[in-house]
C-alpha cells in the first residue's frame, strides 16, 4: 500500500463517489474505469467534492471561470480520478504506471493557458505516483462544451499489473 | 455468430460501406479499423443511412439539429461503427469487449446535454453486446467542428480475441 | 535503418528538439513520448521549425489561418513527431505500425475542411512508412483552443516491437 501512504503523507483524501441522480432509472451508459487487460481506460472525469458531488465553479475557463480556479478543477479531477481507480482496481498500488491523459478544457474564445489548466491534473499525479510512474503522454485542448458546464474534465489511460 | 442473432432478434440492420467519392483519385488516408493486436483502434464514424451514405440532419446541436435528432444520429452510429467492425473482423462475436469510447457532439453555445447525446451510441452497443462486454469507459465534449458539419461523431477502441 | 533511408530517399529532415522556455523552474508535466509496452502513446505534438522552435502561423483555421496553410503545419507536426519518436526509441524501425492518429484543428465558425487539414500528417505517415504500417484509425475535430493558439496538434498511438 505505498501509494496510500504517499497519499497520507501529502495529506490527500480521495472523494466519495458520484452520488446516483436521483430520477436514474436505469444503469449508467459507461464506466469509470474499465479493468479489462494491461492498459485500462479510465472515463473522463470531473472535478468533485471530498463527499463525492460536482464541484463548482462551471462555465468557460476565461469567461465564468478563472485559470486559476481550473487549475484547482483539474487538481481536484486528479483526485476523483484516483478514488475511481481505487474502487475499481482495489488498490492503487495495481496502477505500474500512468500513460496517456486527455485534458479537455471549456474555454472562452481567446483563452490559451490551457497547458497551465491541465498541470493541475498532471503534476499531482507525478507528485504521487512519482516521476517514473507517473509521467504521461499528454493531449490538451479547449472545447466548445462539456457535460454540467464543467470547466475541465480529464480522460486517462494507465498500465495495471498484478 | 452470437452478436449476428442479437442484431436480427433486435431487427437492427447494419449499412451498407460508405461510397467513395467520385472525384477520389487516391487511397483514402486512413482505416476505419485498425485490426492489430489485442486492442483494436475504431476510427471516428458519423451516422449513415442503410445504403451507406452520411446520414442527416447537419450542423450545430441545439441550433440546426436538436437533441433528440443527435440522440438517434448517435445510435445510427453505433449501427455504421458495428458494420465497419464487421467488415473488418469478418465476424462481430471477436469483439470480446468494448473498452472506450469517444463521443464529440458539435455544440451549439450552450448546449450541454451531450450525454444524453451519447447514450444513443451507448445504449445500442450495450444493448447488443450485453452489460458485461458493451460497458466502456467514456469521454463526451462539445467540439467547434466536425467533418460534414455532422451533429456527433464517435471513436473506439475494442478488445479483439480469437 | 529503414525509415532512416526512406527520410533521406525524400529528402525529409526531422526537425530539433522543442527549446524549453528559459523561465522553466521545473521538469515538464508530460512525455513526448511514453515508451512502455507494445502500444506506445504519443502526445500531441504541433508544427515545428527545423531548428526545433514551434512554427507559425497560429490562429484559427478559416480566419487567421488558411486551411493550405493548416494542412501544412499538419505535415510538420508529422515530422515533428517523428523526431520524438526517434529520440524515444533510438530508432523509427522500431515503430512497426501506426495504430491510431486524432487531428484536432483550431477552426473558426463554418469551417470544415478539417480532413484536409489532417491528411497533411496522415499521408506523410503513410509515405514514409507504407501503407501496411502507415494507415491508421483516424478521429478528426475541431476544437475551440488550442496551447499557444497552434492551428492544429495531433496525437498518436504507436505499436513498438524489438
Amino acid at each position: 500500500m505505498r501509494i496510500e501512504a504517499r497519499l497520507r503523507e501529502l495529506e490527500l483524501t480521495l472523494p466519495a463517489p458520484l452520488p446516483l441522480p436521483e430520477d436514474l432509472t436505469q444503469r449508467p451508459s459507461f464506466a469509470w474505469v474499465r479493468p479489462r487487460g494491461a492498459q485500462v481506460y479510465v472515463s473522463a472525469h470531473g472535478p468533485q467534492r471530498p463527499d463525492g458531488a460536482v464541484a463548482g465553479p462551471f462555465g468557460r475557463v476565461g469567461a465564468e471561470v478563472s485559470g486559476e480556479e481550473a487549475h484547482e478543477a483539474a487538481r481536484l479531477t486528479a483526485l476523483a480520478m484516483l478514488a475511481s481507480l481505487r474502487r475499481a482496481l482495489g488498490d492503487l498500488d495495481r496502477v505500474t504506471a500512468w500513460l496517456a491523459v486527455t485534458g479537455m478544457v471549456y474555454a472562452a474564445p481567446g483563452f490559451t493557458q490551457l497547458t497551465h489548466v491541465v498541470n493541475g491534473f498532471s503534476d499531482l499525479i507525478i507528485t504521487v505516483y512519482g516521476e517514473e510512474a507517473g509521467l504521461h503522454a499528454r493531449t490538451v485542448m479547449g472545447v466548445a462544451a462539456l457535460p454540467l458546464s464543467l470547466p475541465v474534465m480529464i480522460a486517462a489511460v494507465v498500465e495495471v499489473g498484478g
